[in-house]
């Protein structure tokens, strides 16, 4: 399902009946670190969040409003995300939503919160309600930019993207903005994405959409397999467009859902392209797999291993590394038959060194900023992709000196 | 079980009836890159290996060899890891297997044979046959600081330990050598090991205290979560010490099982305080688990983790991060009942940054080069410990540059 879209300009506020912003609530820094983004109608609200047991106080109010399928906003903050904060937490999370519910007037149940930045702080309280009000004054048809600009932590630079296709001859939008960074990897990492249509999508078409669409984008990224504890994913659809509400069944399901999806991953691979101290993108590909889970186990362990990453970032193809993750992956392996391709140039046939090419083949490929690693199991039909980056020094600078 | 033991100096010739060498063969770098271990009579031979699918030749060999339960010698090889070589690979292991037994007058199935080093290439066959030839004529039985030379690849310092105690009314001997650095996780990493002991042991009573001693020593280690595939934990007992056969029943059992753990474990923790630039040494206790895999779950995620290994690094105490691992582990949690310490210092009480404990604090705590991070789950009685290490900028540094 290829490109039955075309890609435009901006963000969540592409689509029709969207605003947004992105304010400086001071809570850490003096920067943008306060973003809003509002339908002008009530919408189909759907989300995934993180597998981590310890959720922080946002996630656990997002989810009561996912399962609600019903939202008109959501407030975000960087900085302090809110997480390891106890029952206090959770009323900072609630009074959060109140007061942005309130300066937007409507009701609580229609705001749902996030929050990302370092945890274990307490939310400084009366900074996000200055935030809060300062943000409801200042959105705007064209704020995507500037909330995607506001959700940043680590990131170098903002993430959004949409684009515009035919849903019942109507012109139908779909935008997005994630921030991402660090702590990166399947199943959700300190990692926000909010998702917006103005096509008209029956909310529980909606949520399946989403938990699709994260598996082969949000959930197939790694940057240093950390998973964190406030990773959401949410999207609001809100008819703006004037469709009839979309469900599968409906003649342009799969052309709109492919189209989702395509938003979605892109999104994913700019936070891999943005990852802390990331110099080169990698797309892990595994192949020929006995099980859909055995291709997905066997491209994380390489995608995720810390000696592969580092051979990447020295541009050193140091192939016996990928098959040695493979080998640990869990999945079904049989030594004799693995084959490993960096880009087209043939590294690993039958499980051994490919007598015939080049090291310098392979060095070449590695100089790329963007190559893919194909492993090739040749024991079924399976396969899976994740998208990766390496690890290099600048990773760990950054992250030895985050906290303090 | 403590302390009934006295530690002494060297490695596997302290205990009566070992020989051992360490020799250059020249095989990638013109250092010493070849050791021999041989007992002068018949031993119990049993041992533990990768667990990864994608198993080096020698290990296949190795394999072979535990199972038959007997043996007296073993030739080591740096450099070269003979790992992915295919049928031609497991030949070679099988030529320097003959080469050794040949040249020590015994029978090849004698002969254990372990590789290590860079995976994919083949042996430089020529470089390992005139190996042997001189490690052969260079045998001593004060040979064991040679040997643990030998077997090094990026470790910086040769490990070995040894301690006697008494069985029977006799003095018994037990000592090791192991190489590590890199590739190090629980469940065996490019990690080679070797016990010797002058105590006579039952084999099958050896191979179920080899399983049980790396349980809680090289399988309770983390350098960077990656597994090799040729890990590797040989150990020979060779009766020289003139005990009757020990098995568990017998009343020095427990004795001895605990002192051969010690030396075990000692060695384990020389690997991880000597891994690839690490900075700190610093042990992860999990108790208050529901279960024992809880325990390690829980242990190995906060261990394995690289946003704590790089926050260590950074002396910065960001429990968050480590609450953060325990939460994704798998291991059963509860929020509100997680404290986490380090040192005797409290950072998270119920799942909250301890209010009364001072950054400054914990900052000194993480300023030490040793110090120990401990979470009670308040779940239940079980508990489990990993030994690990910082994260540098030198890791990185180390392994960008790795094979080319």
């Amino acid at each position: 399902m290829q490109g039955d879209w075309t890609i435009i300009e901006g963000g969540v506020t592409a689509p029709g009946g969207f605003r947004a912003c992105g304010v400086t609530a001071g809570i850490k820094k003096p920067r943008p670190d306060m973003a809003l983004l509002v339908s002008d109608r009530p919408a189909a609200l759907a989300g995934v969040f993180t597998t981590n047991k310890i959720q922080a106080a946002p996630v656990r109010l997002c989810r009561e409003r996912v399962a609600a399928g019903r939202g008109r906003a959501v407030v975000v903050n960087a900085g302090v995300a809110n997480a390891c904060t106890g029952p206090g937490g959770m009323e900072d999370a609630r009074q959060m939503q109140q007061w942005a519910a309130a300066a937007l007037g409507m009701a609580a149940d229609d705001v749902c919160v996030c929050s990302t930045g370092t945890i274990g702080l307490r939310l400084p309280m009366a900074k996000i309600e200055a935030g809060i009000r300062a943000a409801a004054g200042t959105l705007a048809d064209d704020g995507g930019a500037a909330a995607a600009r506001a959700i940043m932590t680590t990131d170098t630079r903002p993430k959004e993207c949409a684009l515009e296709l035919t849903v019942e001859g109507r012109a139908v939008r779909i935008g997005g903005m994630c921030k991402g960074a660090g702590m990166i990897e399947p199943n959700m990492a300190t990692m926000l994405a909010f998702l917006t249509t103005d096509a008209a999508v029956e909310p529980a078409a909606l949520q399946a959409l989403v938990r699709e669409a994260a598996a082969v984008s949000f959930n197939a990224i790694s940057v240093d397999g950390d998973q964190s504890t406030n990773d959401t994913f949410l999207c609001l659809a809100n008819g703006a467009a004037g469709t009839t509400p979309l469900a599968p069944g409906h003649a342009d399901w799969a052309r709109f859902a492919a189209a989702f999806t395509e938003v979605a991953r892109r999104l994913a691979c700019m936070i891999v392209q943005d990852g802390e101290g990331a110099t080169c993108f990698v797309t892990v590909t595994v192949r020929g797999a006995a099980s859909d889970a055995d291709a997905r186990l066997a491209a994380r362990a390489v995608a995720n291993s810390l000696l592969v990453k580092t051979s990447w970032f020295g541009g050193d193809p140091n192939w016996g590394r990928v098959v040695a993750a493979v080998g640990y992956s869990g999945a079904a392996v049989d030594e004799t038959r693995v084959d490993v391709a960096y880009d087209d140039c043939v590294a690993v046939r039958g499980g051994c060194k490919a007598a015939d090419t080049a090291l310098a083949d392979l060095e070449a490929v590695l100089r790329r900023k963007t190559f893919t690693v194909t492993v090739d199991l040749h024991l079924g039909e399976h396969a899976a992709t994740v998208y990766s980056c390496d690890c290099s020094e600048d990773y760990v600078k950054i992250n030895a000196e985050y906290m303090t």
